[in-house]
């Protein structure tokens, strides 16, 4: 399928005038239809719910507009937990799955009800010792180990992972949450990433029922959820298919029939945790050219960095670029499209084939609405830039300002002797 | 070389009772003594001068105690530049080798008269446009392309790097400069990052040199300085050796003999502009063990995670780890040490042989003083840590104060809509 940037030229140019680049902007209309679709997809699953992955984009006005299809946050980390908070999701509309969880994060969580996910065994000591006080439900993480694969195709390698505890542990958990007083169990478990493919949930979703069938007997405790945590990727690539969710759903139900509904469990609840797949194509990095370069291969400098997106830096990941206004113009020319720090890795394309790109062209970098922003760091002193929403009725507001060298500098304003300075 | 972190765990203690964990922290004694070393190993040439790469370790604490030792700063930014100048550096103390380079920075850089490097041949003519005023000493990139390499080992691939000017445009660009008033001339590149070998500046130099020779005559221009840039590396492994900054300074001598000399251009000025020589080892991060996890692989979990040390996740950088109060003890274990970040690659150390920890032990990850605060990001909603001078009388000071979630929720102060919340 071809990637069509959902803003166009003269769009760009009316923001740039007010918010000028870099920014990242996300695309309302598309967040809300696919929204509907996931809980569509999964409507047939009385008790389904999103708890979209807030480290992808947490963004308050984001997470708002999820709130508005019943979609819950999964939360990481204090800052994740106190997002989701203020934004108003209450009780079991957080879960938090963490792992090498501190004190005061298990105490947090449950101070504002929150669903708690240990990751590992040993944590529920712990929990004991800092928190003390067991809720109704909990979850715990399953890793099976070994090679994960799909069709004979391997696609990670839990054996290797930090995540989630083994077979005997999650039961030896259950037990012991279930002396703590602890009623409704929850399994979780997170064995691939950004997969493309319709099979990764349902093959999940097969074990895990499996699982739970297992362990509500052999624990003898009442299993509300599978939490199928995330991993349905997107298609970051102009070629190819992307995942369709119809088909995941589905999937996901047919074994939830072959497997749950025989065991009389057909009140199990089915849990996602998806950032990518939520938002990943709903958002764009909006840069200029501000640079031509002609040494042994040609470049072109814009006005972003890894500072904004530093998925090509860290993995190598492709982003596929459109220089908004030349959306049909032929590719003609092979350029590198980099940004400014002082790495060489700080690369946004490599020997990627474009049309002709003139100074001021603004170049629109697709698929940064999930783990863009929210990956950026301060490198070189670069400060990480604004966050806009283009709104259903074409108008746009911006959702985050951009830093400032006052926030660069603020943690250095306890000092007498550097008064004065850096304001 | 075994390596022995600078801190005991007496004093580790001492300070997590007023500042937890985790932090960086520098030390005193070892910076002043390795700022030291690289003065006089380059003080037979008497306009030597170290620029201390900001982008390493931007602490004004930091910048401020190399300057006692002359020391000026290589800033890429404006941020690193304001920095600088806040910091009392002034005129050709500072040096702005940037690439992609904004306007605003050209006339910020150009105002407060620190020298410019032109990365590439088209800037000169933007900043003509954008400055306009020349002044006196100027600076260019150079980039020989092909491979660069000593004694048959490729170090790196300059063909590839976005990097400087070619030999015919760094020779118009020289021309260029003249006819717009330029007198005096510097000569830059970088060709590989991070050598251990005594023999990377002084093969620099050489080639260096010769351009300089070449350059001076073609364009008929006063060579004024060689910017021989970073490269110059520290040994992050336990074995091996580390470079020697006398051999090195000596091996630039020989070259400086051998070909300027000669050419009557004695008073060349040596530049470099090194960061992670200067710091790296003199750093480390100081974190607890609060987590042990028993599953396919031995886990040690710890408080601090890639926000604060990047360099493990991103280019799986080796860090040695001392188990502080047991540096004696036997490697019996091998355990992966993690962060709390969902992200696999958020691991300090993978199979690595330590001795037994226990929970609450402290943890030294070693030379961390360079590109390590300095890469935090806030990936899962994770803070960045504090940074803290340890003394050379055995006293500590904290040098810049830890994250808060106010800062964290910084970018969002600007919403009426959100008004209250986030404090």
């Amino acid at each position: 399928m071809k990637k069509t940037p959902f803003l166009t030229k003269d769009k760009a140019e009316e923001i740039t005038a007010k918010y000028p680049t870099p920014f990242h902007i996300y695309d309302e209309k598309g967040i809300r239809e696919n929204a509907k679709s996931v809980i569509e997809a999964f409507s047939w699953n009385k008790g389904f719910k999103e708890y979209f992955a807030v480290k992808a984009t947490p963004n308050p006005f984001i997470l708002k507009l999820l709130k508005e299809y019943g979609c819950g946050c999964d939360c990481s980390s204090m800052a994740e937990l106190r997002l989701a908070h203020e934004c108003g999701f209450k009780d079991d509309e957080i879960m938090f799955s963490s792992n090498d969880t501190p004190a005061e994060e298990f105490q947090y969580a449950r101070k504002i009800n929150g669903i708690i996910n240990f990751d590992d065994i040993t944590l529920i000591d712990y929990y004991e010792k800092e928190v003390g006080d067991f809720p109704e439900t909990m979850c715990c993480r399953y890793n099976p180990g070994g090679y994960y694969t799909i069709a004979n195709q391997i696609m990670d390698n839990p054996n290797d992972a930090k995540y989630g505890m083994t077979r005997e542990q999650i039961l030896e958990a259950f037990k012991k949450l279930k002396a703590h007083g602890v009623k409704h169990f929850g399994i979780h478990a997170f064995l691939a990433s950004n997969t493309v493919t319709n099979d990764y949930y349902p093959e999940l979703a097969g074990q895990l029922f499996e699982l739970a069938k297992e362990l509500k007997d052999e624990a003898g405790v009442h299993i509300a959820f599978v939490n199928l945590s995330g991993g349905v990727g997107v298609n970051y690539q102009p070629e190819g298919e992307g995942n369709d969710i119809y088909a995941i759903g589905e999937g996901v139900r047919k074994k939830f029939e072959e497997i749950l509904v025989p065991a009389g469990m057909d009140d199990v609840a089915i849990y996602t945790e998806m950032g990518r797949f939520m938002l990943a194509p709903y958002g764009g990095l909006v840069t200029r050219a501000i640079h031509e370069k002609h040494i042994y291969k040609e470049y072109i400098g814009v006005d972003a960095c890894a500072a904004d997106l530093m998925r090509p830096a860290m993995y190598g990941a492709y982003h596929h670029i459109t220089v908004l206004g030349k959306e049909n113009a032929p590719e003609t020319e092979t350029y590198d499209v980099t940004g400014s720090l002082c790495e060489n890795n700080d690369k946004f394309a490599v020997d990627r084939k474009l049309p002709k790109i003139d100074m001021g062209d603004i170049l629109f970098i697709h698929d940064t609405g999930a783990h863009g922003h929210a990956m950026g760091y301060n490198y070189n002193g670069r400060l990480r830039s604004a966050e806009i929403m283009l709104k259903e009725d074409g108008s746009y507001k911006l959702i985050r300002r951009a830093e400032t060298l006052a926030d660069y500098f603020a943690t250095l304003d306890c000092f007498d002797e550097l008064k004065g300075l850096f304001n």
